[in-house]
């Protein structure tokens, strides 16, 4: 029979399909592989984005041209300006305001073609501590209340250049997922006394059988309450409620267990689209939130949501976690 | 500059760029259009799906057999099983279930590649009724609390089988988008002792900016806070909290108001494929549930979600729903 889960943090319950198990070979997911051309991310081309924001390149190059490693700069088209006033008003029953807030493209690397897991540790951590970088600028305009570094790679998962980049959203107020999340987390603090992401990396060590990789300061395991087949989660196992508080031990623990994660899950699904997305604490509000527990979040692109997800935020996984794990492990 | 808009009943902030309005003609979206083929929900291959449940059919035709109008068959690869005990547990600090509900599929019309703007009024209204009929039917089974009716279009919406259908699941629990809104719409009621939904109805018939159509019982907008471009929503004029409670002359309504809101959707963008979800109050729990209002959301398959999305539930709709609105009026 399948089973029911219940996700501690948030409450959503999701069917995992226990009965007759998706294996990898059992999906059909359209396959990335870059094509190239013309790119505006690419070394020469740097005129065709707005200026650099902040750049990591070689000493007695020049800005906005090539010699940078990571590199970042304003979306062209943003969701949101940064200019301006907020402005919060209503409409009748409606509440609105106007679009302020920051949105900013993180071009990983030089090379067009290169994935993480084709990245040196050292390129995967300059990209890491620009990530950090930027959200501990942001983190300074008071107006901004919450950081969403996110990354879409290839087109199935929403990516609309080829070239590996990763974005970055300054909000003036959190997002709804987010205060699940830290309402979730809260609650069951102030119950237990306990952060919940703690005990679910306590738990996720002595369970095992959802782990895929462990170092010194993190682990990735596919979380108990999956929504799609072969999610994956990693923590940090120092409680901090900020990415942008990582530790240049931590920066380079997180590339090594990014990149090894990465690599085993484009070993079992060849050319695959993912997202990736911080969940990090809500800023610029309390002081410090002492219950929640900031993570990545690793969503491979296999299979099509349909209006059953979307309208009830019920899903049905029907590769378990345990499974997932079982495939990733032996990669 | 765009807007930042919050759903008054979850509390959702949507970007809405009304900077750079995406037309019609700016969509490149997947053109669904029926093949045909040997298709199990198509007459003479009754026997096919698993024995049906309940039929409109011609009198002396016989249960599984041609004949009928409606058909109601058991989903054959069900996500959840209607025999056996809910036995709630926990593993360490996870909570799970096994997997009880029902899952069954209304087959709506014989026809293989007619979708609802094509069908009779009364064709329509059959459709409605059995569903309804369905819902009160397992409502009767105190094991289950939330009742969800769903229809998939067109593969590029998440269908697997081309001949129309709705799905129907019964759900030992309420889901957790379901349980956002009644809790939103509670909020709602103990702070103004209205229901918020009668309020958005009231506002959005003075506004006429969002509207598409009205007739006696219903009317069909853009919602103020629509989460994708061209998003509809059909709501009861008369306060209701459960679908299956419609009365006769109301389903003829929403047969009309349905039928000519998908023919619109239909002459904007050729051979779309869609979502829609009925939304209706979760049963067998508190008696009456007077601050929530059932309705009917409709999700056009137009863009292609990315992790942005998924994490946050943040959302950028490029084309404004008053936008929406106008060209689903003029057509």
């Amino acid at each position: 029979m399948a089973e029911l889960r219940r996700d501690p943090v948030v409450g959503r319950w999701v069917i995992v399909d226990t009965d007759h198990p998706r294996k990898p070979e059992d999906f059909e997911y359209e396959q990335h592989i870059a094509e190239g051309g013309l790119c505006p991310f690419c070394y020469g081309n740097e005129f065709m984005t707005p200026p650099e924001i902040s750049c990591f390149r070689d000493p007695g190059t020049k800005a906005n041209t090539p010699g940078w490693q990571v590199r970042v700069v304003a979306n062209k088209f943003p969701a949101l300006q940064i200019e301006g006033e907020l402005d919060r008003r209503g409409i009748g029953i409606y509440d609105m305001s106007n679009g302020i807030g920051a949105h900013e493209v993180l071009i990983e690397t030089p090379y067009h073609n290169k994935d993480i897991p084709e990245l040196l540790l050292q390129e995967i951590e300059d990209y890491l501590k620009m990530c950090c970088l930027r959200a501990a600028d942001l983190k300074k305009d008071k107006r901004f209340k919450f950081i969403m570094i996110f990354r879409n790679y290839g087109a199935p998962a929403g990516a609309s250049l080829e070239h590996p980049h990763t974005q970055l959203i300054a909000l003036p107020m959190a997002p709804k997922n987010a205060l699940e999340e830290i309402h979730g987390a809260r609650d069951y603090y102030n119950y237990r006394e306990r952060c919940i992401f703690c005990d679910i990396i306590r738990q996720e060590l002595y369970d095992k059988a959802r782990m895929i990789l462990e170092n010194k300061y993190f682990i990735s395991f596919c979380p108990f309450v999956s929504r799609f087949p072969f999610e994956i989660m990693i923590m940090p196992k120092q409680h901090s409620g900020y990415f942008c508080h990582i530790s240049g031990d931590e920066i380079r623990a997180l590339a090594q267990i990014l990149k090894e994660t990465l690599a085993k899950l484009k070993k079992v699904f060849v050319n695959l689209s993912y997202n990736y997305i911080i969940h990090s604490a809500p800023i610029n509000g309390e002081s410090d939130v002492e219950y929640y527990h900031w993570h990545m979040e690793i969503m491979p692109k296999l299979t099509q949501l349909a209006g059953f997800e979307w309208g009830t935020g019920f899903y049905l996984d029907q590769t378990s976690p345990e499974l997932a794990a079982q495939y990733l492990k032996a990669v």
